[in-house]
């Protein structure tokens, strides 16, 4: 499957391992905490670090400022007949806190086991370092990519990504590519790298019931004055029916299905449910019936109250009618499914729920629909044999129950297919004390990210 | 209706006007807080002034300790053929703060407006004395009672009577009686004078549900794993349908319902239900079909959950799927029903209504059946002529919402009639700034009193 010219490319690579562990060692020893204004400096000097680094490889590179961290940017040159991949990554780093849970501290990156360990490791420095590594190897041999490749780096993920949008917004000529790379996600399974092509949207609320003007004592008005507390978990009782169905109506009229391909990919994963369920320590799961947990997990739609509150929360017993009652819940959407139809909707099926006697107040805080790429395109399917060569497994497609905002926006701005291409662990510990990355996913992704940019150079 | 006899009583009455008002606020000049133990000399010193003072009138007395504040017992001697009476009231009074919205001190008991203003002056010293002073009256005119009197004043009423149950139990013998009299709760309404006949009991539980056993991310893993604040709201809901009946199976098969006499007799009062709504700010009232509010909040069952919690309350979102969630509810019960039946058939249920993937813990608090006495009977008759005579109106027969344990302890101790006179006013401010008591009240309820005595001894 391999061609001459990506035999050479890898070669590079496989020669410059210790080079490039080095490198990312480096970059890695830069604190570039993004939320403590304290380390405002290390995220610039992570910034000057790519920029050299880039300018290095003879792309063309500018440090952007926004009203927050800076943007790296860089681009190699067109090559006319060939698409543009756009690869997005985050130089920043989450907090490192609890320090002393740390084996080795969180900026002296050392490895132990074949995994090195330092905040950062996985996300985002490693995994976007493989596509930076790629293009080196390719340039070192070739002198030229086989399509232009452009690289946006950003100093905000782990804050919120704020400026992003608004950057993407402006430069949507400059950003203009036919697929955005990202590498910030995990494969499915040790051996069983993965192709995330669809993730979930959300609609997220705060319902705040009131009743009475004050808490009342149950005995004297118990019965007789409408519980906004009652009230609540009648209300949210009724948007969810026993088998799983939400109940809002319309709601499930432009979800776009499982199709039968889709089904079978992840009956094929090697997920464990009993691993699972042992796991949360639960004696069963539910859910929408027909579905497994899989599908529910990433292709159904769901209902969760996240929080819930009212009245006396203390020790022992205080016998009061509360007169406020609130929760927080959220649907998480499938693809084709409109948020703002969806809070329409609710808005209409609220108000005939709401009992006499209460005053309702529903804020809605957050929406974004789901979004999925085509399963299986060509893309997707160049993807998946670069992920094959790099990683000696071909991948596996899956889905994310979650969000990730900026996929969402690159989708729409750019109007680009977004590959998902994550080269971590679910052990990798990101976000959390120990944060590894295994070097052996290291080599690989670099070696799966430049056989990438030839498969794609050939997707019309 | 009344007697030569009654006439010279409630004539001394009348002459000691100045007396008993300076009595009473000699009483309310001690602050004897039974809640703060800095005022434990104050509570003794209380209790002194009422041993004094049944000494005075010549009444058999004793300071009985006990393991907290002390009880005052005193008692006048046998009557042959004649009923016997048990007063019940309490000489501690509420802590007074906040004591800058007090416009006199509330340990200097002022007169204003025809109401004497100061901690306890309706709850209960105020109330209480009636009792002694309509002794004294006719104990001055007459040398003797026409039927025994015992009193049991205690000192720990308000921090839960802890230890009068054991009291009660104990010297049940000494404590005989046919009826109870409580002066310590309000007349229906200004002008309305009202014999409470009826209390609702109470079973209060807290659910406690453990779903998987942390915090999940809602995205990743909503929709398959059984949700504890989804579930703690379907249960909620499923306890109480639309029509307001409790779906407890077997919940209402021992209730005693509400009399058409009872009914006819909440019709009549001076309920203002508008003027009731229009306080709490609520645009409509609801509670079971086919019952008034009156019948709802006296005579009939409820449920209300007292608090819930589970998951984020804090601003703004967290997609969270809670790994538990809890809540407090309690029913109201109306006599007839079985508190531990109850919770029996309430376990059942929960059972059966528990989805798979929650376990659940229900923490049963507090239960105390509901009482009701003989509406109508020969003794409350003769109390409400008694109250005819001391406040010129008829009082009312009416329930209240609330418990009162230690009305249940008595009847069933002490197997009594338990007759709740309130003498007070809905706006006295029991337990809030500015208590008072108005002195038209007191001196009407000497002179209830006094017919009381008469009127009881004829009783069978």
């Amino acid at each position: 499957m391999t061609s001459p010219i990506l035999d050479k490319v890898l070669g590079f690579a496989e020669q410059q391992r210790e080079q490039f562990e080095a490198d990312l060692a480096e970059l890695l020893r830069i604190p570039s905490i993004s939320a403590d204004s304290k380390f405002q400096g290390d995220i610039r000097r992570a910034a000057d670090w790519l920029v050299g680094h880039f300018g290095d490889l003879g792309l063309q590179v500018e440090l952007i400022e926004t009203a927050g961290h800076p943007i790296v940017y860089a681009e190699s040159p067109p090559v006319p007949g060939a698409p543009v991949a756009l690869v997005y990554g985050h130089y920043d780093v989450q907090p490192p806190d609890p320090l002393d849970l740390w084996i080795s501290p969180p900026f002296e990156p050392t490895v132990r086991d074949g995994n090195m360990y330092a905040r950062g490791a996985t996300d985002d420095k490693g995994q976007m370092l493989t596509h930076v590594k790629s293009v080196q190897a390719w340039l070192a041999t070739e002198k030229r990519l086989p399509l232009q490749i452009k690289f946006l780096i950003e100093g905000e993920e782990e804050v919120g990504s704020e400026h992003l949008e608004g950057f993407l917004k402006e430069n949507a000529e400059k950003l203009a590519c036919d697929c955005v790379v990202v590498s910030d996600t995990s494969q499915f399974a040790r051996g069983v790298p993965a192709i995330t092509y669809g993730l979930r949207g959300i609609a997220y609320y705060e319902i705040r019931l009131t009743g009475p003007n004050r808490d009342l004592h149950s005995g004297v008005f118990g019965g007789a004055v409408t519980n906004p507390a009652n009230a609540l978990s009648k209300i949210l009782a009724a948007l969810i029916d026993d088998k799983g169905r939400i109940q809002v109506p319309g709601f499930y009229d432009e979800v776009i299905p499982l199709t039968e391909a889709e089904r079978a990919e992840f009956r094929s994963l090697p997920f464990d449910e009993v691993a699972f369920r042992k796991d949360l320590e639960v004696e069963a799961l539910t859910g929408e019936e027909g579905f497994s947990t899989l599908e529910r997990r990433w292709g159904r739609p769901s209902l969760d109250v996240n929080g819930i509150w009212g009245g006396y929360q203390g020790e022992g017993e205080k016998t009061v009618l509360p007169g406020k009652a609130a929760a927080k819940f959220s649907f998480r959407l499938v693809p084709g499914q409109d948020p703002e139809k969806i809070t329409t909707n609710l808005r209409a099926m609220l108000d005939r729920l709401l009992p006499p006697g209460i005053k309702m107040e529903l804020v809605e805080s957050h929406r974004a629909p789901g979004i999925v790429f085509p399963f299986g395109s060509e893309t997707m399917q160049a993807a998946a044999d670069a992920i094959e060569q790099g990683f000696g497994h071909r991948p596996v497609f899956i889905r994310e129950g979650g969000s990730i905002p900026i996929v969402s926006t690159f989708a729409e701005v750019l109007r680009a297919e977004v590959l998902l291409l994550g080269w971590g662990q679910n052990d990798d510990n990101l976000h959390s004390p120990n944060e590894k990355f295994s070097l052996a996913d290291f080599h690989h992704g670099i070696a799966a990210s430049a056989a990438l940019w030839e498969r794609l150079a050939t997707v019309q």
